[in-house]
């Protein structure tokens, strides 16, 4: 049901996205100011940027159908959770809806719910109580701490356009930081997608008969953002394959390719017991990183590794 | 981007789909039989279906992309609770994910953030209290009464197929009922999909070149619901339309091409201001439903309008 077209263009660099038509999303040079006001604070600690969540395609300008990736933000939100664990300042650009850093444990049902362990209890006058026993209680916490210390700003995007515009002005103001800021691309973002300017207005009609959509390369990333945006920033980057056997090849691609740090690579049906980190110098093996302890997210092991070299890259520079 | 292939099979009927290589979910008789336990309790009492929420369209076997319909689920979740407090009892069949009865008002961020209308406060003994003001101690309260008394039926699902299965035998479930079912089909179904069997085992390599998916029609369930599965439950169908000229024609399309007893037709850019109940019987003028009060939800109008077609149903039936 998918073939590559051999008439198409070749992938658009995202250099050349940005001086064509595509224009930059309203709401940009707000978050923009965010980040810089956010930077502007760090004194010497280390930053990251981490990005979480999937970027959607509207196959439509009224967005009724649309081209998603698989991704509920698990990685990004707990990679967030471990990095502000692990004394990190955090900025978080996630897919509206998807997981957030210390929201992500717990659920609404599990709230309402009238019983199970994080069940909210009826105290007798009118008001409902959550138990100083309740894991809910941690996370609360957690949350306001790391908001009311100004260690964590979240910025939401949707589209995979919205992203370009998002990482291109994110890691512009993180460049400042120099060698101390880290892009840590756990976002699942689309590979293709159909430009602003070639999408109907309405929803597309119904038929008896097949629909056909041609899609084009998403503009690559990587390649500028590391080249031209945040030269000095450590660019950590994400390979997730089904395939065994592309696994670590696939991350020494994308290395070669687009000159990024480090890449994480694994696969989709073991990504929670298993990683591998595939540095950019290849005389380095690679790093295979599991949960620390049974139960524990292994993006605490995952953030100690990264920490690690993130600061022999700082001593380095 | 998007085109009609001139060579396609026209859309297989339901039945048929039934009868070729589709195999059933595992969860399916697990679901029906909950069902059919709740269907045994309903005595004299009117009992909808409502289906809420999109419908996945996975292009590979182990799902990375897949595309998607949008819908929050905010049409479905707020219908079941105008149902439930208009006296029915209620199945939700939704996507996973989605927004659920009671549960949609309310956000986690809302909770955890230290202040703001639904924030959690902090006792000063280690717990954590909704305060008896807060508009989550009513939804609470709603959500655990429907669960407690059996009113309210959640089942959850995530692709077409799934959908397809599902709806097909809750309908056959529920026919036991007779005219005092009513299906609220007000999930967002995808039109296309690609058939499990055609779909590649890994994820869709990339390329710098285009991607051309071809997509064939879902099978087409409302003749069948209406014609086999159900044949003497009230069906009530939605059609939701960008384009404000086509609304009504597309209804009474919808009508005479699948034997439904009532279309809801709308807007997506004034759907939460304005429906239009739209009668099998072309000779009863379309009832245009807007909220009752500023700020009250529209689907408590439209309930009440649907019910009373439903009381005058099971009087003729």
């Amino acid at each position: 049901m998918a073939a590559i077209a051999d008439t198409a263009a070749p992938a658009e660099s995202a250099v050349a996205y940005f001086e064509g038509e595509a224009t930059a999303p309203e709401w940009l040079e707000k978050a923009a100011g965010q980040v810089e006001a956010f930077v502007a604070a760090s004194d010497e600690v280390l930053t990251v940027v981490v990005t979480s969540g999937g970027t959607m395609v509207p196959l439509e300008r009224r967005t009724v159908r649309f081209v998603d990736n698989f991704s509920t933000g698990t990685r990004g939100s707990r990679s967030a959770e471990a990095f502000l664990a692990a004394g990190y300042r955090v900025v978080f650009l996630h897919r509206a809806g998807s997981k957030r850093p210390y929201l992500s444990q717990m659920s609404m049902e599990a709230l309402f719910d009238a019983d199970g362990p994080g069940a909210l209890v009826e105290t007798g006058d009118g008001s409902l109580l959550v138990p100083n026993e309740s894991p809910v209680v941690a996370c609360v916490r957690a949350r306001r701490a790391a908001k009311a210390s100004g260690m964590l700003l979240e910025i939401p995007f949707v589209t995979v356009e919205d992203y370009l515009w998002l990482l291109r002005r994110v890691a512009q103001c993180v460049e400042s930081l120099g060698a101390r800021a880290m892009m840590y691309l756990a976002a699942a973002v689309s590979d293709y997608y159909v430009p602003t300017a070639a999408m109907p207005e309405h929803k597309i009609q119904s038929s008896a008969e097949a629909l056909v959509l041609e899609l084009e390369p998403v503009p690559k990333m990587l390649g500028a953002l590391h080249a031209e945006w945040a030269p000095a920033a450590l660019v950590v980057s994400f390979k997730l394959e089904t395939d065994a056997a592309l696994v670590e090849a696939k991350a020494r691609r994308a290395i070669a390719k687009y000159g990024v740090n480090l890449v994480v690579a694994n696969r989709l049906d073991n990504r929670n017991e298993l990683v591998h980190v595939v540095h950019a110098d290849a005389s380095r093996p690679v790093v295979d990183v599991s949960p620390g302890a049974p139960g524990e997210p292994i993006e605490i092991q995952l953030v100690q590794t990264l920490k690690a070299e993130h600061e022999a890259f700082v001593r380095n520079s």
